[in-house]
């Protein structure tokens, strides 16, 4: 715990600081000045759909870039606003503004603490397909919030994925012209950039394509200002101008972030612990100047990795451009057109929705498929934390129904002696015996032919105090009849240890069932045996 | 399903009828009156313990009487009202009176639903440390909003533990001497009347003791019945005469009395969907005749077993008594002082909590003592259900944590050949791997020691998607290192069917990895090895 080597660990900056150089420092840089062209208008467009100033989101990427790249443990996280959690806050946004910056600062202090205490483990109970369910149902939701501002309609943008889309539906003849023309064009034209590919035939020069693919948001941003500032200097202002919750999102934080870090780490394993350090200090630290809650993005971490990070200093060069933009470019920001900035979010939704988890799941594992779609019906009817606890809690029911029924292996032999045989039944009892497994366990024990039963505790190490009663009654029914209970190899103190059996150990079952079953007075009790 | 004796099963009374003789007839009757005695004074005491008028808890003891007798498995059961089922009443009783007969038809109706699709093994999922806290919590409970009767206090009973003594401790002030006393005489005559054993020297007459002992709570009722009348025909009317929750009803009354018939049924097992269907039919039947919500009691399934009964039909003896106490005795009613009910009700509580279960608890399992601490301290906290939901997820808790850390037992074994050896681990894989186990699987695999990991899935059946990814980017990372993966005998389609490495069959381990690992081209990756 005490010594240098552990606590550098804990602030991995000094360990990557010494062996930095120019090299490092020049793809940093250029990582990291894409990270931040696109930062920039993520930023604004998720600060407006949590329903915050678009300053919100910038700051929201400054101070979270400085912390990350003195307690962050990997190269290629980019920790930010980001849309579900943007979704999530919406609810406490709508009360106070302030609410946010309680949200982050709350957000950051629980993190931290789950990570000082060492409890990264939780995080294993939120399965794959209920984080997947989750987050299609967080696109869809907010996808439908966009719908208002790209078409510019009136009413509400809804708390839900239902309800904005029936609060959609209910104003569609309010639908704006230019607004919707110039959204369709965003979303259109985001998707042209996606696809020019090298291989693509309209590609004109190499250098310049691969920069504006990935500077895509920001240059569509930039035209759509442009043009909205063009319409505002003769007179016109068709576009509507610049002006979307508590426990669950530090959970919904730290999952995003290590899920994130894990798909980029590869093979090297990911420090949990440090993670939620690393993005707890980005929380609180970024609170105290008004910042939403932030955490890893997958686009701009994608985007990171692509540009060839070298070192969590990539964060600093995006948080100084952010800086940058804050600083004097804040008077266009309320030229930024609304309905732009809804296709860009919607476009950025289609990426993070990840339907190839499906194919497996219908293969291999049905009742992980029904997870997966409850947590997208509940998410996106009755609200994204009802959804994740309706996910966690169908998993929780799938590993206790799978408890309720173990297999008890048995094997069925014949002891022979002077005068006849006996069949033994040797049943295996499994690690972990739990209480909902108590009827399915007595109705085995029960129903197991055999004159003797033996009960393999080899590999048995707890049995809950439900399931040894159950056991006592159906071996005190036994006695009266014809069939005996042995208890096989049990350690002292273990699972089944306060079972009404014999106790017996060592190798041979054959010996064993002869001495104790067939060799003393209980002989009697098994006379009349073929 | 469809042929007569599955028919007659479901209509019990169908199958001892045609036995029945004068014999059985005099020792259900005997049995019968008994428990009558004893359903009087505690129909009234937890109709009121649940706000309601009198007659109601006493019509809640005749047709759940009736349609016993006539669906009932299981002879000694005794339905009626119950302590918990009033308590858990109060809530709604607040409000309107005749949510208690609304809540009497929809507890029937979803405990024979429950019984006709053959959903018993639901009850499973609660655990005996479950029931006994919550059975303690209940009756704590119980007897604190009964301390407002006994002592006549104003102010409200409370709706839960915590708050009935805070209640009562702040208005002590206004204790009534004379309701004291007689509740306190009442539950000092009731202890005294119970310790009349057979071998006390106070008891005269035998057959004369053993009644009294039988009748207790009707002959204490009587007592202070008859006091409080000669105060009242002497104009004095010094005590206060008669004038605590929806889908969980259903549950407590079914676990309370499948709890009871599996206490009493010895070594027959309990038809659980049978006493479902009986259940569910008394409460229906009975809510049409202004009823509340009936079921098995423990107190007076005890006395009806030790009275003897010989079948279902004593409950037709006791139906028959309490309909003439209702139609005779009814003006007699008001007369009874509710401190003698509130000293009855004290006392059958301390007959419901059963401590015994705590020793074997602390001996061989603290986590489900904890489980049972926390349904107590919610239950006495926060209220009975959230109590018996917060024992049931600190049980699902215990299940998934043991499920999140499977044992994978590793043998580790060398296989020789010309020019060296190589060193084998084989790794058992359990018969479920959940989702929750997907790290520690990953670091077992990753820090087994071996140049051949053989995975042996023998007895595994199926494994989450998750852990299927894990163990594959485990593996992708291994090839690039000296150390092959091997599945061996596992079954297609089956668990961890779906990952990518070399499947195998057959018993001789040594030749599988000579033949997969080191008689081919392979042997390069393996070479070095001393």
């Amino acid at each position: 715990m005490c010594n240098v080597e552990s606590w550098r660990r804990r602030v991995p900056i000094t360990i990557w600081l010494p062996q930095y150089n120019l090299e490092k420092l020049l793809r940093d840089a250029i990582a990291g000045i894409t990270v931040g062209l696109t930062s920039i208008p993520q930023g604004i467009a998720y600060a407006l759909v949590a329903g915050l100033p678009p300053q919100v989101g910038l700051y929201s990427s400054i101070f979270p870039g400085v912390m990350y790249a003195i307690f962050g443990s990997c190269k290629q996280v980019t920790v930010g606003p980001t849309a579900i959690l943007a979704a999530l806050l919406t609810k406490y946004v709508a009360q106070s503004e302030d609410f946010a910056y309680l949200a982050s600062f709350l957000t950051g202090c629980v993190i931290l603490l789950l990570g000082v205490l060492q409890l990264g483990f939780l995080l294993d109970f939120i399965s794959k397909p209920v984080i997947s369910g989750f987050t299609a149902a967080a696109a869809l939701q907010i996808s439908a919030s966009q719908l208002k501002s790209l078409f510019n309609t009136t009413g509400s943008s809804g708390g839900t994925f239902i309800k904005a889309v029936i609060n959609f539906f209910s104003n569609i003849k309010s639908v704006q012209l230019w607004d919707t023309l110039l959204g369709v064009l965003t979303i259109v034209s985001l998707f042209l950039l996606k696809c020019c590919s090298p291989s693509s035939p309209l590609s004109c020069c190499a250098t310049c394509r691969v920069h504006s693919v990935r500077a895509r948001n920001a240059v569509v941003v930039f035209a759509a200002t442009a043009v909205a500032y063009l319409f505002y200097i003769y007179g016109m202002t068709p576009f509507k101008l610049t002006g979307p919750e508590g426990l669950v999102m530090p959970l919904v934080a730290i999952l995003e972030s290590i899920a994130i870090a894990k798909a980029f780490a590869g093979t090297a394993s990911v420090d949990v612990t440090q993670e939620m350090i690393a993005v707890g200090m980005c929380n609180i630290v970024s609170s105290f100047a008004q910042s939403m809650p932030a955490t890893g993005s997958f686009t701009r971490t994608a985007l990171n990795h692509a540009s060839g990070v070298m070192t969590p200093a990539g964060s600093l060069f995006k948080a100084a451009l952010v800086l940058l933009s804050v600083t004097y470019l804040s008077e266009a920001f309320r030229f930024i057109p609304r309905s732009t900035l809804a296709g860009i979010i919607m476009v950025a939704m289609v990426s993070i929705v990840d339907f190839s988890i499906l194919p497996p799941l219908w293969r291999h594992s049905k009742s992980e498929l029904f997870v997966w779609f409850l947590t997208v019906v509940v998410g996106v009817t009755a609200g994204l934390e009802y959804g994740i606890a309706a996910g966690a809690a169908g998993d929780a029911l799938r590993v206790l129904y799978s408890a309720s029924r173990p297999r008890l292996v048995t094997k069925q032999f014949k002891v022979r002696y002077q005068v006849g045989a006996v069949d033994v039944a040797l049943v295996a009892l499994p690690e972990v015996v739990c209480y909902a497994s108590v009827e399915h366990v007595g109705r085995v024990l029960r129903t197991v032919r055999g004159h003797v039963v033996v009960l393999d505790g080899r590999t048995n190490i707890h049995a809950d105090v439900g399931v040894i009663e159950t056991v006592n009654s159906v071996i005190s029914d036994a006695e009266g009849g014809k069939r005996r209970f042995l208890l096989w190899c049990v350690e002292e103190g273990h699972g089944f240890d306060g079972i009404n059996a014999t106790l017996v150990t060592g190798d041979d079952l054959q010996r064993i069932v002869t001495e104790h079953c067939i060799d003393n007075r209980r002989v009697s009790s098994l006379s009349g045996v073929s």
